[in-house]
């Protein structure tokens, strides 16, 4: 397992035989508190909650969660068929926690079809069938961590290339995708960790991030407890940092990749991307493939979320006190689409996807070459 | 006097015969509570603790400090001489009160020269100095209002010139401008208030302008209080604002103008300026002739203030409660560089400065032929 002896944060701190336990994030950055999640029930509550958060963190906690359940038996008092009948409800149960997180309702159709497969197998009995679905929510874990080390390298080397200095370069990054919106070690901050574990970065930079301060908050956060040189700057000031020759490159994470490279990401993530190209400065996207979404021929079909105003109208992500004039409306939408034409490369954990002799991304040749299919 | 039957929100009110009111804009917008200024030593104190901000305010808060000081003398024991003596060092007082402001600077200078042009005159006596000094600080006031009113004339028609429709347009501005940074009406928030008045604004966006929040506390406040249609962004929305075709343009104030036109202003303006380019949407500045610096040849020149990392680390522009990690480190420059290529006109109360045959601005000669120079 990954984890033990390794003093990187961890949002999910699992241990094989039945004990899982969630990092609260409702409470960082002033205070680190881990929750005991012992069955389903937690874990609903969990990701309703917001005590973890990230797509790829909430589908694996999930998983988890009904892994901790089925481990802590002391017996199953039924057919094959009843454990198959228990876990899919469970499954069904915990995508209502978050039903538009599209990672967690995916995670669930592949675990379903695991526990379908066991079922078919000629030594099907509960326990077996129990077992395979610990073992495939386990992988999930090991999985995530090991995609996000192939980002990391794979980034880390591409960014070396990219730079002036290969030996000292300098990174902004813009929200959390981090350890603690993964299952650990982070995609764009994966690659910013792997540059600074080779001895090469000179500095990360993180926005704010408004309005939630997913920067401020949580980026922040871990780039302090890995020791890594960090600096916080203002959403606004990216332009001037860049002009300051303060940075090599930007690298963010994305919430969704449509087949042509267009990249739903954290709002401010288009207005980065355009200021980067305005400085002749590179901007990658790192995200696994399974934020691929191939059925999305451009960004034009990626559907905004707009969040709710108090976010900007009050502190604290909308919870604390007013601080907007009283009357004022306000657009909040959650996320933006960056263009693949402001895209240097999209960064994954099978390699890194450039552009082809048209100048654009051909994401699907990309995975069936690395998938085989 | 501008005011009376004017319902325009006025951070500066004055009655001849000595009485100044200031609004206290440290409470804002959640309180609107006027102070009572009647001497030198109030003034002092409001300008010092930020009850006035902007620059124009200050000056003109200071200017008419001490006009209601004198004009409530019961009489004055002394020579002509000493009366000059008198609100020399008077006006050197207010200086000290912010030593950085140029416009008060400046305005104390001015005042100087026209009590040394009473004395110098064949009728010179205390009353005559006192009422000349006084006179030229109400003339401050109303030239200040007058010349933004005429920054919103020429404004509106150029942006209504370059408007898809002239009748219906939209606009983006950034930090605060209105009322509260001037002497009234203001400078880029003039040019979307004459855009109101003359009921061709579909609606104003206004930025939060991070870190201190002077658009969703104040330009927020004043376009409520005008019943201006208006919404409120975060600095990092603004790219997608344009993307989406929300605004017809972006028009902001200035701190200083380099004579090529280079403007520095609020941190995230270079921002706004970069994505407005590439939408092809026109990026203005409006800014009244004092702001043009001709002694600095462009943006290089100028020296950006860093501020304190409190204004990011906690809410409330850094008095509030601690937000960021503990232990992150920040870069928060108060100002950044537009330079004058992405910058489609300059608008000043004597008219717009559009670019010449050599795409420059040519602000000396423009400044040489309004003035008469």
């Amino acid at each position: 397992m990954s984890g033990e002896g390794d003093t990187t944060l961890k949002s999910i701190c699992y241990k094989p035989g039945g004990s899982l336990q969630l990092l609260d994030q409702r409470k960082l950055p002033l205070e680190t508190t881990y929750l005991e999640i012992r069955d389903t029930a937690d874990g609903w509550s969990a990701i309703q909650e917001m005590v973890v958060r990230g797509a790829p963190a909430i589908a694996i906690a999930a998983a988890l969660s009904l892994a901790v359940e089925v481990s802590n038996f002391s017996g199953f008092d039924g057919s094959s068929a009843e454990a198959v009948a228990f876990l899919e409800k469970k499954l069904d149960y915990l995508v209502s926690s978050r039903p538009t997180a599209v990672n967690l309702a995916d995670a669930s159709l592949k675990l379903k079809q695991v526990i379908a497969n066991a079922l078919a197998s000629s030594a099907a009995e509960p326990n077996s069938i129990f077992k395979a679905y610990i073992e495939a929510a386990e992988n999930m874990l090991e999985d995530d961590v090991a995609s996000n080390k192939a980002i990391g390298t794979f980034g880390s080397s591409l960014l070396r290339q990219q730079a002036k200095n290969p030996d000292k370069l300098s990174v902004l990054t813009h929200c959390n995708t981090g350890s603690l919106a993964t299952a650990g070690y982070g995609t764009a901050l994966g690659v910013i960790r792997a540059l600074h574990i080779q001895g090469v970065l000179e500095r990360a930079y993180c926005t704010e991030t408004r309005p939630f301060n997913q920067g401020s908050r949580l980026t922040a956060f871990e780039l302090v407890h890995e020791k890594i040189p960090a600096t916080l700057i203002a959403d606004s000031a990216a332009a001037a940092l860049m002009k300051d020759g303060r940075v090599d490159g930007v690298v963010v994470g994305a919430d969704r990749v449509a087949s042509n490279g267009d990249t739903a990401n954290k709002i401010g993530t288009y207005s980065l991307a355009l200021c980067a190209k305005h400085h002749g400065l590179p901007f990658y996207v790192a995200a696994p493939l399974t934020s691929v979404d191939l059925s999305l021929s451009s960004g034009k079909e990626i559907v905004i979320e707009e969040r709710t105003a108090k976010e900007l109208l009050n502190t604290h992500g909308g919870l604390g006190e007013r601080i907007a004039a009283p009357g004022i409306s306000a657009w909040n939408p959650a996320f933006d689409v960056t263009p693949a034409e402001l895209i240097a490369g999209i960064i994954t954990e099978k390699g890194v996807i450039t552009k082809n002799a048209n100048d654009a991304f051909d994401i699907s040749s990309f995975a069936k070459k690395v998938t085989g299919n």
